[in-house]
Formats: structure tokens, sequence, C-alpha cells
């Protein structure tokens, strides 16, 4: 169940089963092509679309990322161009017509003797970096924290070289919220999560106000009151700013004193999505990030692919990978969720590939969930998170998030990823405080646009100057280096990190 | 029409037609205190109650702020403790069965005289501040943005002496967001307008990426494709940042040859809300913000009152004060989309007033609203605001926003304030960086304990030190001297700003 790629320059098969590839090369194929395999094209076919690699007739399936994205409406010879017009476009059952008997495939065999250096935490987990969190119970004390922040980092935090940053959490939730409503319930437990954030090393401050709705003591996640600085208990700004500082310190006396220690890669927490995707995702970074999901999955660690609205097409796909039935029920139940969150809001989910998908060669909603899909890579579906909701299952998991990076990236992080696997063809400097995002560009041309943002290049597939597999590998040793303080992400390097972006589908008040 | 306060220390009358005032003592009112006209506590009053100024009989009209709360079930004579159970509620209308005919009370009489030193814009409106904004058309570039934002404040902005600041302005819309849904127009709206802030004096920069669902021409307001740099055309981080400098540096040029000159009060638009609300909310500072509002209007200028959840249940008290009855439709309009907001949340609206409110003497969900509306004064409603939409109207304007601090701020900048005032009971250091928030205290312990964070004091009201009209005459002043940059609120001081919050009804995908 291994993905295969050719190193032949001129298309690229995803996977063993498939029947049909991509044309990747610049100009697409041109009529009378050799290729692999003693295939040869039998017509032009543009980039980014499929060829046919063996004679598929009337009534077969169509076989990409080892799925059936359609049945053949007409005989097609080995070299043709596979068109939206010769596919019978599968339906996705509605979500209570669809089959809940699980079937997940053998597992991949273990993989032994990898590790990284990180810190052993209290509570059992383990972290990457060792940063000083300090968590806000409401917006209110943004501006003041800042302050406070800004000369610790000035003037204290180059007293504890051992202690990797300071960072402030700046979130909009906390007052002026129906904190009652339902659905309160994600942003109230993302808040709570990110304080508990493994990289926080179970030293997390707050502040808080002492009006507001969200009482600090929830996201406080020692239980210690004495880790709460109410700024309405304090005696005007500089006394505020002087607390914060007095209090910052102490655990920056506690944190550097924390030593890295080698750890099983069993340990890591890894989140993937994509963002400004394009033909080649799909094709290139996309599976390269699967392949990598299974070598982790393979080494016992945990890793969570997301993005409901990109993989809801692809959901009766996705139920036969879970675990259990109560695994693909988890899973039945979000994208149920977000139907009618979306519903509510008179929001069409934007599913059917555009007009511009299908001129980049995506015949159907199946394919293009397919390609999103392609970065959860073989693996057995262990378990399913809420929006939010911490990871406690090794495995693959399925973290249900919007595909927004920001909000996605903000609940990961609560979900307690060490670090992001960020796939993109178009290109973008998104990153994150608390944990590294490796950008992973789908193309070549991007990664030489941009030499100092993208950390791996994947359009070496498309090119033929590498596999899915060596791309796979490069991403996995990527991480190892990373989570251990080895190597650092451009992003890191520059310091450019956006802000968190809750997810609150509750109203406002 | 003006409102009343006494100089007695013991009681506070709001408007001259009220025949009850509220116990500001200490430990409320002991059984006998003389008081002013003539007055005996005929019992205890507990600190924050009403106390009755004249007899009122069985089913005449309770008053306050002006307004019937009720109509007595029982006699009360003069000197007695007006409780919940004394008053018949006035039960709020459902809002289709409102008059809308409108009956305004005649036009205060006008200010003469008053002016303020401003930055006159090439789109008629004026500046207080002169500052180079920075908006972003999907959170994606703000890594990127501030890295450059920095080196700019630190390097360049010295040799500009005559602009005041540099903002980058960070926000979550853009992209992964469900641009076509109905309530889209709001937060789109929003941004469009933030980057049309008077204090940018028309020479806003846009930084796009290029992939985004927001294209960043919708966003920029001087129409010129040189006014916007995208991030997915420039050669890596280090041209990004270049690029950016380079086109900040000229318009740094262009503002700095700017220079105040003599403006009309009537060039204001002006903000009022409230938050971390007490007892003494609508007893001191929002009545005293009323009267400056007043002020205002009688001067020419725009005052923006908002928070539909605080106003809601004082609606068929507002609809009355509306210039007309297109205007009293709008208003009803407003509360009418909220309502069923709140209830697609399933949340209720907090309205009637807590156990908490009643023991601080607020005895039924109007008397609560009019404590809120009590900063809008007397002056007749000129026009209303859909949330996020740019005033064009002068005089008093409802501008629809939520409760919220940080998203009604964000609203009225996109309306286009050059200052809000914040009254606070419980304390909060919420400020803007766009433009100034004035504290302004209903207690003066709170002032005692912050005087370091509150602007102006208006708990001498309950004091006796001062009256509602001497507050209000101070808060009129304080906000020209601030307009011209004279003067500096303390937050402005200490450089504490919060971060824009987008209201955002619609749904993330
Ligand atoms: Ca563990
Ligand atoms: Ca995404
Ligand atoms: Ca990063
Ligand atoms: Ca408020
Ligand atoms: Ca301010």
């Amino acid at each position: 169940m291994q993905l295969k790629s050719t190193t032949n320059p001129y298309f690229v098969k995803v996977h063993e089963q498939d029947n049909v590839a991509i044309a990747v090369a610049d100009g697409g194929l041109a009529a009378g092509t050799s290729l692999a395999d003693n295939i040869v094209a039998q017509e032009h076919i543009p980039q980014g679309h499929k060829l046919s690699l063996q004679p598929i007739h009337t009534g077969e399936p169509v076989i990409r990322y080892g799925e059936v994205i359609g049945h053949a409406t007409t005989d097609i010879p080995t070299g043709s161009w596979v068109q939206e017009r010769h596919l019978l476009l599968p339906t996705p059952p509605p979500l209570d017509e669809l089959s809940l008997s699980p079937d997940p495939a053998a597992p991949l065999p273990s993989l032994e003797g990898y590790t990284f250096e990180g810190y052993r935490n209290p509570d059992g987990s383990v972290g990457t970096k060792n940063i000083l969190g300090i968590i806000t119970s409401v917006q209110c004390v943004v501006g003041v924290m800042d302050h406070a922040v800004k000369r610790l980092k000035e003037d204290i935090l180059p007293n504890y070289p051992n202690v990797d940053d300071i960072i402030g959490l700046h979130h909009a939730y906390g007052c002026g919220v129906a904190i009652q409503a339902p659905e309160a319930i994600i942003p109230i437990r993302t808040v709570q999560n990110l304080a508990r954030h493994p990289n926080f090393g179970g030293e997390t401050l707050v502040i808080g106000l002492g009006c507001e709705k969200l009482i600090p003591s929830r996201v406080n996640p020692s239980g210690n009151d004495e880790d709460i600085i109410m700024l309405q208990d304090q005696h005007g700004f500089h006394a505020m700013v002087d607390k914060i500082i007095e209090k910052a310190e102490a655990k920056l006396v506690t944190l550097n004193k924390r030593k890295r220690e080698t750890c099983p890669v069993s340990e890591l927490v890894i989140g993937t999505q994509c963002g400004g995707s394009d033909a080649f995702s799909g094709v290139t970074a996309n599976p390269a990030v699967g392949y990598a999901s299974d070598l982790l999955v393979r080494a016992g660690a945990t890793v969570m692919f997301s993005e409901v609205t990109e993989v809801r097409d692809a959901i009766h796909l996705l139920t036969p990978r879970a675990a259990s039935e109560e695994v693909a029920e988890k899973l039945v139940r979000e994208m149920d969720w977000y139907d009618r969150y979306l519903a509510s809001g008179q929001a069409d989910r934007s599913a059917n590939p555009s007009p511009g998908n299908k001129k980049g060669g995506l015949s159907n909603v199946v394919e293009k969930a397919l390609g999103s899909v392609a970065k959860s890579g073989q693996s057995t579906i262990a378990n399913v998170l809420a929006p939010g909701e911490r990871a406690e299952t090794k495995g693959l998991l399925f973290a249900a998030t919007p595909a927004s990076d920001f909000v996605c990236g903000t609940l990961q992080l609560a979900s307690g990823i060490h670090l992001q696997l960020f796939t993109t063809g178009r290109g973008t400097p998104y990153s994150l405080a608390m944990a590294p995002v490796v950008k992973i560009s789908t193309r070549t041309a991007l990664h030489q646009q941009w030499k100092d943002l993208i950390d791996i290049n994947a359009g070496t597939i498309a090119t033929g100057e590498a596999t899915l597999e060596e791309v796979g590998w490069e991403i996995f040793h990527f991480i190892l280096d990373v989570a251990s303080g080895r190597k650092q992400t451009w992003a890191d390097h520059w310091g450019t990190h956006n802000d968190l972006a809750l997810f609150n589908p509750a109203p406002v008040t």
C-alpha cells in the first residue's frame, strides 16, 4: 500500500493501483511522446491532466490515489487524455447512507530506532521548544501584557539562555460572547488547550482582568491561583507591568533548568494542512507529506490531518479507513456538524471543482478532495478530534477544523502539535509562534522564487529529480531535526509569525 | 431637556423630569437623613437604589433618565425606597408592534465657536492624527508586514517628525471565509472602511498575498494599483520587506508635509461605549458622556452610540427619538437582525437584569438599558449605521454593533471615529491604536486605584464634587485637546493598544 512515483519526469503516478497518472511537464505532453513502461501519448495531454497508463474499458473504474474517482464512459486506450466527459462521476452518498463498517488495511510495518531531543513535561507530554507561555482570559489585558513581554524579552530573557522564547497569546475570546451557547465549547476548549501546549512545559502564566465571562481559573492549566494575575487587583499600570515581570521571571528560573533528552518519535504530535494550493498540490507535496505521515505513524507518533471542507467530498473513502465503527461515526458527525454550520450561514460548501480547478485537470469533487486527503497517507484513522480537542491517541487522527490556514493552525496547536507540515503551491509566508510551520512547495518554481521562505521543495517529484518516497523521508528527517532544535524553519529564522485565530461558531454579544 | 444633577453628595438625579434619584453614599442613606429640597429618607436606602423625590400615587409613572421605567403599584411617599415590587414593569413591545412615528424633541440650542486643530484630507474628512496606515487583504501577510513595520518605525519614521505613527492592521478576514454568504458584507465593509480611516490621510498602503478570496483591490481606498504590494509577486522574504519599506517611505514623504489647521468641531466623529460596567455607570459616567454627546451634537459634530444588546430593551424609548420614520425603521431593523443572529446561535440575549444587577438597584430591563443609553444624551437620532458602515451624516447616530468592547471599537473605527469615549466601573486598560480611547471612571475609587490609566473621573458626580454638566464639559474640552494633539490619553502615553476584532457573522470555511 505504499505510494509509488516514477522517476520519469513526464508524469506522476501516486499509488501503485492507479491506472491514470498526471502529466507534469511544462506545456504538457505532446502527442507521440514516448514514456516509461512503453506508454506513448496518443494525443496532447495538458499539464496537470490525466493520462491512462493501461487500457480502461467502458464501465471499469478509473483509479487515482488508489481510489475510484469514476467509471469509464467509453473504452480508453493506453496513453489517452482522460477527461471529465470520459468519467461517470461518483456521487458521494449522503451522510446518513454511509457504511460505517470500517475495513482498514493492515497496518504498515513499524519503524524502529528514530528519536529526537525533547523536553519531558510533568504531565507526560514532551515539548520540542522551551517557551514561557502567557495566556489571556480576555482581550482587554493584551496591551498591558505586550508591554511587559517586550520588556521581558529585551531585558530579562537574555539572562535565561535555555529558554527559547516568551509568547503572550492574543485571542479575541473571553467577554462580549454568548458563553452559554452550545457552540461556545469550541473556543473555550481551544483557549484551555492552548494554555496546556507541550512547548510551555506546564509553567503557563494566566493574565485576567476580573469581570470577564471566561473566568481566568478556567484557562489556568496548573490549577494554582498563584499562576493568575488579575489586572483589576493591581494599583495602576506600573504595578500591573511589575507584577507580570515578577511572576514571569520566577517561571523563567524554573524553565531555564530544563534540558533536552532523547525521546522516541512516538512522543511527537505533528499536524498537516495545505494553503494556497495549485494543480501540483495533490501530485507532489501532499502525497509526499502523506508518505512522511505514514513514516511517523509507523514510528508510533501522532499525526493529524484536518480541513473539513476539503475532505467532505471524500468522506465515503475515509470512513472505511476508520479504526472502528465508533471512529467512523465521529467522522460523519463532524462532517454533519459542518454541513449544518455552513447551511445556517447560507453558505454553499464550495465543493464542486471550479472552472479553474477543471482547467487544471481536476475532473470532479472526489478527485479534488483526494488531492487534499493525500496528506493523510495510507494509515488507519485511529481517532477523530472535535475542534480544539487535545490529542490523546497515537496514530493518524482526523482533527476537525475549518480549512482556513490560521483557524486550522490555531486548532491544531490546541490539539497539541509540535510542528505543522504546510504544503503550498501559490506560496504563503504563514507561520505560527508556538510551533514551527514547515513550508513545502508543490513546484520548483516557487522554491526558486522564495528560497528564503520555503523549507522543502516537493517540486522535484514532478521533474523526476526525486521520488515521493525520497521527499517523504526528507520531510521525516527535517521534522526530527527541527523538533530537536538542530534546524530551524525559515519563518522561525525570520521571526515572522501570524496571529492565532479562534474558531467561534457561537454569537458575540 | 438638559441633564440635571444635584451637588448634594447623597443622591443623583439624572434628568429634570425624574421623580426618583439614586442613593450614592457609601453604605446608602440611613433612615431620617435630611437631603436637599427638604426630602428626608423615610427608611434605609441601599447604595445604588432608588429614592422617591416626590409623592408618587398608585398608577402614576416612575420616571428615571426622563423616561417611564414603570408605574407605581402602591402610593409611594417622598423619601421612600422604590423597589422592584413597587413597579409595574413595562413590557417592551415586540418589534413589529412598535410605533414608527417619531416625535423627537426640539433640537438643543446650537453651540458656536469651538474648534480643534486637525489635518484636512483630500476626501473632505479631517484627521486628528497623521498616521501611515497599512491594511492587509488577508492574515497570511502579517508576519512579513510586522517585520517591515518594525524596521520602518525604528530606522525610518524618526526622519519624518510630522508623522505620528505607522500602523499595520491585523485582522482575521480575507481567506478561508464564506465570502459569498449574505452576512459577509459586514467584515468586508469593515476592512474597506478601516482602510479609509480619516487618520490615514488617504495614503493607505495595501499588502496582499495573491490567492486570497478578498481581492486586494477591493480594500484599496485610493483605487491606484501602485498602492498595493502583492507578496506572491516578490522574489523572497528580503524582496518583500524591501518593497514594503520602499513604498512606505514614499508615503512618509507625502504625509510628513501635512500640517494641522483650525477646524470646526462639526468635523469631529466621536464614538461612545461602556465596558466593565457597575451600578454607577448609569448614574455618573454614562450621563456625563451623554451630556458631552449633546454638546458635540449642538456644535454640529457626529456622535455615535452602539451596543445593540445593551439598548435592545429600551428600543421603544429610542424610536420616538428618531429623526424620521425611515430612521426609526432602520433602528428596528438592526434590533431584529440581532435578535435573529442570537437565536440562530441558540443564545438568549442576556437582557433581564441579573441578581447582581438587582442587588445593585436596577429594577428591570428598561432601567438597565437606559443606563447604557444615557451615553446618547437627549439629542435626536439622526441616522442609523449598519455594522461597519462609514458615518456620512452629522448629529447623533446609532451605529449597530455588538457590545463586545473590541468588536464595538473596531466597527466604530470603520465608521470613522476620531476618538472613543469609554466609560468603565470595574476598569479595563482597553484601547485602540488608530484613535484614542478616553477612559472615564464611574467611581472615584477606580480613578484612585488606576491613576495612570483613567483619563477622566466621573465619580465626582456621586460625591457631589462636580455636577454632570461640569464633567460633561470636562469631557468636551478633553476631546478638543486630544483631537488637536495637545493632550494624550494614558493608553496612548503607554502605547498599549488592543487588537482589532472583526465582526464576522458569516461562516468560516
Ligand atoms: Ca508521553
Ligand atoms: Ca488550509
Ligand atoms: Ca514558524
Ligand atoms: Ca462595550
Ligand atoms: Ca488609545
